[in-house]
């Protein structure tokens, strides 16, 4: 098979740029290996006079995004504009509908209409892929709906934004405060100027959505995800966590239990010893466990132009050489529309900072606080702050219920010797 | 698409009765992913009587599982036998003359006819797959070969024998010697009764014979692998590399270096904070580096019935799907046949051990060994042995080239002061 694929790019920032580069750098590898040569044929962006270093006048220019889909002479439609609706939500739409396949990197798009669009293709009977909308360059939407396919998967989770993890670890290695790294990282142009989509968690949520519905063949299910983003991370509990043994990560969760669908994005203490735990700056990692296979760990560059349009071109190169399947790993319709999870009886171990007025009788007020709804220490730090006359309690708990800690907290607050909210974090036994 | 496809299952080992749950226990599921029901119409082991904890008697039971390839009711055969020649070639020369698929995990049978298979496979077109051969339960296959298609892969390279792992992190953990080590594993079956394509190297050569074939779309090298095992690591290595903040693991690395492939497994100096560090017991785990992806990394377990029954399965899945694609990645008449590189260039830091009569001058002599070569020491270690009168010398080499250290090496060696063999082996730095 020797005709060329003929792709339609919409979108020409970094990644759009880095989908262009790597057609042209490796344009005889990659058609040695997609079996035939892989051609742009027509771009759009929103911009077309920016310099972005590469000779554009090659392609057809279309003003109008959205019009690649009806073009005959485009056969794959690339979908890298971004956002969950307007023109990548009509130009997506639009390429199903022209019966030609679509390849995105959009984690939005697809966390709010990933099963709509997914019907769409399967209708269509034409490719829908997105193995750049999720950790990058690492191939781990292939990793779980192929190279896990023989597995009842239980658990996905992982580091799923790369600012997240970079701040996190910034923090941890410069002893910066939040706000401090994070305003270095927006100069610096690896945060965007609007961070809340990366540091409030919804970006991890979004990938998670995507994630959770591959591994556990359930509907997508968005709106069900508890988000916690690192705003409230302090360096204290950084360095708490450090003298404890953990590493404070934002970590996206998924789990299905008992048909029920788990998830959670939330800043939780990673074991030292975990694999987590030793991705550290930009890196994305992810770990999915399966009944037979055990726990798999994928780990790379989660963004930026080079490995996102790495994982773009693979799936390009898969439509190529004629790789059918469905979006999620089976059918729409075969897909489990699983009710959310009751969190209350979770068991974890949690870590619980305090900020309390240090006079006699207050670690008993606390301690029985604890011990009233059953949850009991394993280890418990205290120090003064010279400054305020406060002092920070820091308490690691034995496994305990959810609700049963929750219900602690709440009874402490109530404390007139609480004089900050109390901070309260996952602990990742697993 | 509802008919069923077929599997004639050659070999009843534990991965053989690991296919059988798998498909057995996630009948449904597999379905579903599947597009199809999988099921296994015959098998074939060499003893019919022993009792593997699972119902055989539904299947046809073929005594000659080289007849499985001419059976009409079998679509893919999956050929779990074992060894490079014999009766695993046969069946699988047979299947794929037959326009059968091949599912092998044999990493031997690739390793020695690989190419030869792969040919007649694409003659027939049909499907040759072979996830399970290299890193049991990691879709690692799967992830160089289509995840990283968009790439040009510059360096593979892992730990890819679970017993060797196994046995390094034991005389880490235990400090135990490697005789002792070995005698336990062997008497719990995580060790063969003859080891050696295990400890020596063997069997991780012809793992990364099949990576580097497929990463740089070469032509299967085997016997072109430099091949060092572990027998030779001792105690005080693993003490002294700890000491300077190493691990040692048995490594088998690939490059592409301007045209030519280097191909080596070897004990070798990870740092700590090196992600193969940290793959600790019998995991298994593999980098690889691509120009735009940067670099990936997959863990997980790499040996055992679950895992790899996983990746058989997932590769019957991917068949029953109608995935298509050529067994190294690209046509076989495609792949480059690249020379074995020279190494006398290579450019690494080296830890070296040397045992020396304790009286003076010897120092001065040793390192004046090194002088004369052009290598320079970065950090050194004197320790005297009690019993023997003897001392041990370890050192670290700044960056040095191969030959230029060989040379030192040699000379040292016809120093009267030096008493053992010199031990040297390479720290991996990147």
């Amino acid at each position: 098979m020797t005709t060329p694929l003929r792709i339609g790019l919409a979108g020409l920032g970094n990644v759009g740029a880095g989908v262009v580069k790597v057609l042209d750098d490796n344009a005889d590898l990659i058609a040695r290996r997609a079996g035939r040569p892989i051609t742009i044929t027509a771009i759009s962006a929103r911009d077309r006079n920016r310099d972005r270093g590469i000779d554009l006048s090659r392609f057809e220019w279309v003003d109008d995004a959205t019009e690649l889909a009806g073009r005959d002479d485009v056969d794959v439609v690339v979908e890298l504009i971004g956002g969950s609706d307007g023109p990548a939500l009509t130009l997506a739409r639009r390429t199903l509908a022209a019966g030609k396949a679509l390849v995105t990197a959009n984690k939005a798009l697809l966390a709010h209409h990933g099963l709509a669009l997914a019907e769409q293709a399967e209708f269509q009977q034409v490719a829908l892929r997105y193995e750049a909308a999720v950790a990058g360059g690492i191939p781990v939407i292939k990793g779980i709906s192929e190279g896990m396919a023989a597995n009842r998967l239980s658990r996905v989770y992982g580091l799923l934004n790369g600012t997240c993890n970079y701040i996190l670890s910034r923090m941890e290695a410069e002893r910066l405060p939040f706000t401090q790294v994070l305003a270095e990282a927006q100069a610096a142009g690896y945060a965007e100027a609007d961070p809340s989509f990366d540091i409030d968690g919804i970006d991890t949520a979004h990938k998670l959505a995507i994630l959770a519905a591959l591994a556990f063949g359930a509907r997508i299910d968005f709106a069900a995800v508890a988000t916690h983003g690192i705003r409230a991370v302090e360096l204290a509990d950084i360095d708490q966590a450090q003298a404890l043994g953990f590493r404070i990560k934002l970590v996206g969760l998924a789990e299905e239990q008992d048909g029920a669908l788990f998830q959670r994005v939330h800043p939780a203490l990673v074991p030292l010893d975990h694999p987590l735990a030793a991705a550290s700056g930009a890196l994305n990692a992810v770990v999915a466990e399966g009944d037979f296979v055990g726990r798999l760990l994928f780990q790379g560059r989660g963004a930026g132009e080079g490995p996102t349009a790495s994982a773009v071109v693979a799936d390009i190169i898969d439509i190529a050489r004629g790789t059918s399947g469905h979006p999620f790993g089976m059918p729409v319709a075969a897909l489990a529309a699983l009710p959310p999870a009751d969190t209350a009886g979770r068991q974890s171990r949690y870590y619980l900072r305090l900020t309390v007025a240090d006079r006699p009788g207050v670690l008993a007020e606390l301690t029985a606080a604890l011990r009233d709804h059953g949850v009991s220490i394993e280890s418990l730090i205290q120090r003064g702050h010279a400054a305020s006359g406060d002092a920070m309690l820091v308490m690691v708990t034995h496994m305990a219920q959810e609700a049963q800690v929750l219900a602690s907290l709440a009874q402490m607050s109530l404390s007139a010797s609480v004089t900050g909210a109390p901070v309260m974090m996952h602990i990742l036994d697993f």
